[in-house]
């Protein structure tokens, strides 16, 4: 049996990304102007914070609180945990200070405050995002009882955690390209054993078969990881395959397909057409190329410090003047150790993406690109390419899809 | 390569489960008078409240509310989900009624609820129990506001969350006892491998290597799990294994040990002698039985309607009657899909446990009964069983520990 298990984060790595994200934290710290956040959490195993990994790691126990001061120009990082996790928490030489506690947690956590004595207190909240909504109600509560006197410092730390988790350090780009380079991998072997006629079923398991072959993780539920869309009858979205639909001369194969390699995720749509490029349908030609366009319009204007909306606007509006309806989703998510990674998205200022589209785009941030278009007579085509922000441009993590795949046998 | 992960709970086997707790909710929830629970989530890839997997199943990406409702004599069960997930949410079949959305989920939610127009609305939050405070801080927010006319009525879910999760289905009663059967089949097969002079470290791997050869998972952090502690010198606690430290003739050694198998932990810990009985000091004599008298005394007086405190104050006194130090922490935990389930505890009266000690005892409950003495010469000897509560008595899942096993080559 292989016990290598490579969709897990090896702990090695796992501790230099949390260096180099600590390292980053004193100046994301200044330019929010926060002195001091607090990370409150409790049981791990059982209910995670979703920044716990990136920035503490491990596990604990009891209620334990990772207090990050930046006070009287000394930055300090503090970790207070149940006594049975100090010594865990020391040998990783990551905390200015490990405080134990046996009874409760109160006392050590008011000291440690009053000592700091910040203007104010950034905890894990956010109506918005839900990797900057790490604390529960509950643990709310107990804060705010515990630090009563300076519960009106109370503010979020979502700007934090999401310029935290957003830009990405040099080994977290490695990882993902790396995530992404397997994943083209994996659609090339797939590519070599496609033939019309098997089902979308059939298709999806030469996907799990591969994934097997090289022991990683899906990005998403199984299920639909990757999805299969063929032919023109297929509507796109979180369905499954069927084993009723099958791909056909002249028509075309969709996949929606990320891993998880070492932690990390890819996420990326391809197109196959059945056929020679000579017999490409005009409409499946403009479809395909209104896509790509897309695409291209909106990464050349992708820069630190626009808003995501402003992107998500170029792709929609360019799709719309080429006479199709307008994709009903955002263009593009952040990916990292998820697929849906938070923080910042370039999509439109609808009601469920709450404010995450007013959000500016940072340097370091990995972003997807994805739409699609409905033709007449050929069902959906839809491509979805991954790109860093540089200082001023984006860098397409793997080799852009630029024309279908073509399956002529 | 083996593809099963017998960790997992198979998707078939939590639909089962699914419909036992729905079908007790009803009644729960008339026993609570509490007439509307809102299970109120999203992206749960990323973040999911700890009661999910046991009454909805799946996953959802964007705002979704589970709604059960038992007004007017009438029980009805309501999904609210982003479009894409809808198709995913009807074909379970354990919904009513599945409602889907595009732009956001305040019209709908406010709707249902209007139609619903109950006089509480219970949800997921609870300073004291992790299981019960799923609802983060920012979707707390996001729903006062949605239900802005309606907050006044909003209240703790956690008494339906203990019970739901806390009275173990038919299903998960054989799930965790086969746990604990192949957990000791682990310690028997290890009992044949042990002799003197090998160190913690290595007896840890030959765990690993078994916990390998039946494909499961480990019910706590790998590293420690299971703690190995071998003789006098060691200290109990989660304390890793370590490379310099030997099992000797007429010392002990001690692990604390669970898989999880099926979705479902145990957790166990064993004594084992090396020596012949006649061997075995007197003090070590002493100490197991004491040990083992707090445990029956303990598990005799173990019904439902009991308050968990009282039954930890049973063990606790008796150690001390017996010269020993009372033990620093609960003397019975919950054990389900977590080695530590949340819920009632049968612990001291301490800050760090919250109200949970003050909890009542159900029929269905799975508890652990833990707890170590301190011996002058020959360290710690400490046990740990697990059993599940009937209508007037406990069973054990496995059958108890009844002296060290001795260890005589």
């Amino acid at each position: 049996m292989d016990s290598l298990n490579s969709s897990e984060l090896p702990e090695k790595l796992q501790y230099q990304i949390i260096k180099e994200k600590h390292s980053s934290i004193p100046q994301i710290m200044q330019n929010n102007q926060i002195d001091c956040w607090i990370v409150f959490v409790r049981e791990t195993m059982i209910n995670k914070d979703p920044i716990f990994d990136l920035i503490i790691g491990g596990q604990v126990v009891w209620e334990s609180a990772f207090i990050f001061a930046n006070t009287q120009n000394l930055f300090k990082k503090i970790a207070i945990v149940g006594n049975f996790d100090v010594a865990a928490f020391e040998v990783k030489n990551i905390w200015d200070q490990v405080i134990g506690y046996t009874e409760g947690i109160s006392q050590p956590l008011r000291e440690v405050i009053d000592n700091v004595n910040p203007q104010l207190i950034a905890l894990n909240y956010s109506i918005n995002d839900v990797i900057a909504d790490g604390l529960t109600y509950g643990m709310f509560l107990k804060i705010k009882d515990i630090l009563s006197h300076n519960h009106e410092k109370f503010c979020t730390a979502a700007p934090l955690i999401q310029s935290i988790k957003g830009i990405k350090s040099k080994t977290e780009i490695k990882l993902i390209s790396e995530a992404c380079k397997l994943t083209e991998t994996i659609n090339q072997n797939i590519t070599s054993q496609l033939k019309p006629d098997l089902s979308e079923t059939k298709i999806q398991h030469l996907f799990y078969n591969e994934i097997e072959k090289y022991n990683v993780g899906h990005a998403s539920a199984k299920s639909s990881c990757p999805s299969i869309d063929a032919g023109p009858e297929k509507q796109i979205g979180h369905i499954g395959p069927s084993s009723n639909n099958f791909v056909k001369r002249g028509h075309t194969l969709h996949n929606d397909f990320g891993i998880k390699l070492n932690g990390y995720c890819s996420d990326l749509q391809r197109m196959w057409f059945f056929g020679s490029p000579s017999e490409l349908p005009l409409e499946l030609r403009h479809g395909f190329d209104t896509v790509y366009n897309a695409i291209s319009l909106a990464a050349e204007e992708i820069k630190p410090g626009i808003a995501g909306y402003l992107i998500d606007q170029i792709a929609r509006e360019y799709v719309v003047s080429q006479g199709y309806a307008e994709f009903p989703h955002a263009l593009g998510h952040q990916v990292g150790t998820n697929a849906h990674d938070g923080g910042t998205i370039l999509g439109p200022l609808w009601e469920r993406y709450g404010n995450t589209p007013y959000g500016l785009i940072e340097k370091g941030n990995i972003f997807t690109l994805e739409l699609h278009v409905k033709t007449r007579n050929y069902g959906y085509i839809s491509l979805e390419e991954m790109v860093v922000v540089e200082e001023n441009f984006v860098k397409f993590l793997v080799p852009r899809q630029t024309d279908y795949i073509y399956i002529n046998i």
